[in-house]
């Protein structure tokens, strides 16, 4: 079970996360490619940091609004999401190869995220994207009950998934996640430990209603924040041995 | 002797210049990357009109300063330069790679481009900025007399350069460019005409003290604003068949 | 009849609309504040535009979307958009001051006005964002069928209204407009002529489906984006005599 | 001798500087206007804030220069930089009587601060900008040896002046900073406190060659980065009382 972590958000003179902290114990790192984090010399560290750690690289990409920090739906067309898409992998790339490093997937960040996992036609625009991208790209989305049909979908774009799960969300019996607004969405660090202890030997959680629900995932997503979920990292990895 | 220019400016809603009716003249296309002039669907419009055309292609980065239009001189340290040389050249290769085409050169803009013509350090920087670039790229500048200071300095970064003069700019018998604020430093249409003539007949201009000097370019560069600027390219593609 | 014109959207480098053509003929200026369109520069120019004109000014605020000229939905916060109102109108309203000229209204612009028109929640927070701003300013939207149900919500916060009709624009039997992607939703020049006559002369539309339906407006929504448009409104200005 | 202090410079997600701790301890709080922090959200939480502690309240314009925090230098026009320091006096302002606040004054940011200080062209405009805002609003600069040329300066645009010391910067005999690339330029915590007697019961300094130099101040500038610096201030301010 490979740890997967959102890294070089910090912008300008604005620091955020705790990146150095978090890079050696995760297996791959979805770098921001300056529309809702990061700018050139951020990118720039943290694929430096990456190469130092030997940890792969993904682009995270984001609607274009870095004061709403890529969190805020908004109408793009079909084609602006396009090409929106292969600027910000492109410019990550390129910065990459730079270092010598190679790209190896995309992950979506926060608002294009959700409203790719809603809604197909946006999910269908950005596997077409990837997949008109000169270079082998998996793209990561979560594991969800809809797993069969996602599969098919990037099958039909030639695109190979890589699919995440979240250590730290409460499942319904849907596979989707509890909405943060609902209380208990967010786990406890025991309770965190005892899903990804569940996922990682059995492919499974246990949902909102109690029920086990199958999950097979091929990646958990981790945070780093602060200390504290540098930490989670460290005890997460103690369970998802390498 | 090639014609460049620049093309792909515009920016969202707003459009600049004739692109699609001076491409098919021109033989090098310098095209924004975003940070003065163009955007992700700019860019991928303007590619494919190159790859239409067969024209070759080339970055023009900028300093970040969209609302300046690039022309504002701002005070980066190398590190920024380079990074944001390297994000726009990236950005701008992995497009064109969607579309199968090939970054051929680099010619700074706007107030970029007059800083390190003026500055070596910043010229070192941007010289080295394409040269860790992990493609076979060259750098554009202006033809002037220190011609072989500037070879030498490529040589040591491993750079291939193309120089470039202006169809329709007067010298000085230093072989830079007499300032815009100068009355007579746009030459008119016939001036402008002869000039280009005496540049591909005899590699030569008549400075604003009416010596002649020996100016070796490579490429010419040429404007494509307006329809009257586009009337000008053929009249200069006439003097430079191809 | 007054005639309301969006402008002073160019920004930077880039040039939009026929402002100094269009302004001695319009009545209410709706300027952009820098968020879709506008920079400090065009609105200093555009407000002593307006000032020479003698033409009333109202602010014409947007989403933060620059790229997408604020015709993209965002899905901001109450606490957003509020802020986002007050920041415009107050960067607006205080160069209008520099120039001794007062601010009269808001008229959203783009996507945002679509979204007030089709949200009354998004409508609220705009009634209420204008109407908690320290200056007497009215809110310009669509003269519709709920133009009763607009009062009442302006009078609960205190605001007066001045309700718009498009000139150039097909009208459904419900008083919405026809969306543009249907075939006639945009009136040739004629048609658009008739239209406005029978606003003027009877608050009066014919429908799509042939229905007249009555139609009560403050003020005409005109074009100043090239000379056609500009030519249209004087034909619009000579059947609205001031 | 007022407390001064940059405030509002978290961006969107950023965060950055601890407001709420420094907010209570000062007298005049200059907040940045988005320009090279701050949004329209973290001005409207700052001027509560400030509100809150009956903190006088400033303007921190900048030049355009997010990504560099304002810190770059910017060839401007002067026209360019009249307009750019209006639109942000006047967002601020205007949000600032949303709150029933009054803007006080107006104090440079970054490079713009640095470059009026070095430039008289530039601080003419910067005086030219402010006296022809149509608010009474005093510019804080710094106190140096051109102090009697700065105060006639700002009588010939009306204006009245603000004159700030930095309490832990080491002066040179001219009265000007020692660079910070010069050792010793920052004091540490002991020297800074022996510097703030000596300017708030002699106003004077004791400069980098030990000369003794008179040094009137109205105001000294505090930093409310962190921890460290919030109890700074408390010291700095049980010798300044109020």
């Amino acid at each position: 079970m490979l740890l997967n972590c959102d890294l070089g958000e910090s912008f300008g003179n604005w620091r955020m996360g705790e990146d150095a902290l978090a890079m050696p114990h995760i297996d791959l790192a979805n770098i921001a490619c300056g529309f809702h984090g990061g700018d050139p010399q951020v990118m720039a560290r943290t694929l430096a940091l990456a190469k130092h750690h030997q940890v792969n690289i993904g682009a995270h990409p984001s609607y274009p609004d870095r004061q709403g920090f890529g969190r805020r739906s908004m109408a793009l067309s079909a084609d602006e999401l396009c090409s929106d898409l292969h600027y910000q992998i492109a410019a990550l790339e390129g910065m990459a190869r730079v270092q010598g490093l190679t790209l190896r997937y995309v992950k979506p960040h926060g608002a294009l995220y959700n409203d790719m996992m809603r809604d197909n036609a946006i999910l269908a625009t950005v596997m077409q994207a990837i997949a008109s991208y000169p270079s082998e790209l998996q793209l990561m989305l979560l594991a969800t009950g809809q797993r069969q049909q996602h599969v098919l979908m990037a099958q039909q774009h030639g695109l190979s998934l890589l699919f995440e799960a979240f250590a730290d969300r409460r499942y319904t019996d849907q596979g989707t996640l509890t909405p943060r607004s609902q209380s208990g969405s967010v786990l406890d660090k025991q309770a965190m430990l005892e899903q990804v202890q569940l996922l990682v030997a059995e492919a499974k959680v246990i949902t909102d209603s109690g029920q086990s629900l199958a999950l097979n995932a091929d990646t958990l997503c981790v945070h780093g924040d602060n200390l504290e979920a540098v930490n989670a990292i460290k005890e997460i990895r103690a369970l998802c041995a390498r």
